[in-house]
């Protein structure tokens, strides 16, 4: 029998990291390509971190720090394990996400040991506040990668909870700030989007 | 109408970002804890970029860089897409798994652009090679992960496909060569997951 204690600080990684597996129980609005299940929260997580790998290129206007991007991304969504998914055009939810998500915040970041817990809440209030080159970039891929998802599905979840084209544009607006050519594919994916009968004008 | 025209360069990264979609479509053998669904490898890629992030540094005898083996992690099974998910026990299916990984390597990674191609392609050879500290990293993690899911899920899985205490410990043999604290973790997983029945010996 193994009698050496691991030390606390593991076990609080370790307990950390078994907590956040609850992030494959939280479903979004849209769906997977291909199944049209729709996607959890890890995966969406993970495409998203994929994304920042590939695209981080794009923003041209500052040096960005690229590892800042994918962990903000990765962390980005575990509060919903206490708070829930709010819908992004629901605006009833929309009105005490802010309070729940902060008490969430509190309680899963104050899972991890000293120095991890502190920095994983800076990085996700820094994402909160989308002021950070990294942030707005993490906040354009965190609604490009949704559209993406949409437009390969036909716009089914679109159509489903009856949104338009302006209500998507308004919702990617801040694109072209942080990544010029990123706000050209947004416009692009709309406008194809209308053109094909995905999403209402 | 947007007139302007995507570089191909960007065209080329969303090709890649929608077809790693099918990521959420490869179905692992363990399962998720609460839910005890399936696992897909969208979700464990994720789960072990959370992983790299909190757990490099108990790789103590030597400097790794963090970033190198969260990209290696959340592109390391992307090869699924095509060739499917081999089941680590799984002796027959692992005779022929490396040709058809090689051949799904080269289609994938060569959707990407110049530079990032043949950077992921590198990053991909270096993890199945197992050799640099951070593909030995990579790799321990990517023991360790379905390895606490089992122990959380009663070893449900691990009972179903007949796999014993020694199966494990064999397949986690490395883990204390690269990050001795994580081996030590490893021990008593197993052991307690005996003591509790959800192994046999
Ligand atoms: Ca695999």
């Amino acid at each position: 029998l193994v009698a050496v204690r691991l030390s606390e600080r593991l076990e609080q990684q370790i307990k950390f990291i078994v907590e956040v597996d609850k992030l494959k129980n939280i479903y979004r609005k849209n769906l997977v390509i291909g199944s049209e299940r729709p996607e959890t929260d890890a995966e969406h997580s993970w495409h998203l971190a994929m994304m920042a790998m590939l695209l981080a290129e794009h923003v041209t206007s500052c040096r960005i720090d690229v590892l800042k991007i994918i962990k903000m991304v990765l962390i980005h969504d575990i509060v919903e394990i206490d708070a829930g998914d709010t819908y992004c055009y629901d605006q009833q939810a929309g009105l005490d996400k802010a309070a729940r998500e902060q008490a969430a915040a509190d309680r899963l970041f104050g899972l991890l040991p000293a120095g991890q817990s502190q920095e994983l809440r800076a990085l996700w209030d820094e994402f909160e506040q989308k002021q950070s080159p990294e942030a707005r970039m993490a906040d354009a891929l965190d609604r490009l990668q949704p559209l993406l998802l949409h437009y390969h599905t036909g716009g089914k979840s679109w159509q489903e909870n009856g949104i338009n084209a302006d209500q998507v544009r308004e919702r990617n607006r801040q694109t072209r700030g942080i990544a010029a050519e990123l706000g050209l594919l947004v416009e692009q994916i709309i406008e194809d989007s209308v053109a094909k009968g995905y999403l209402p004008k």
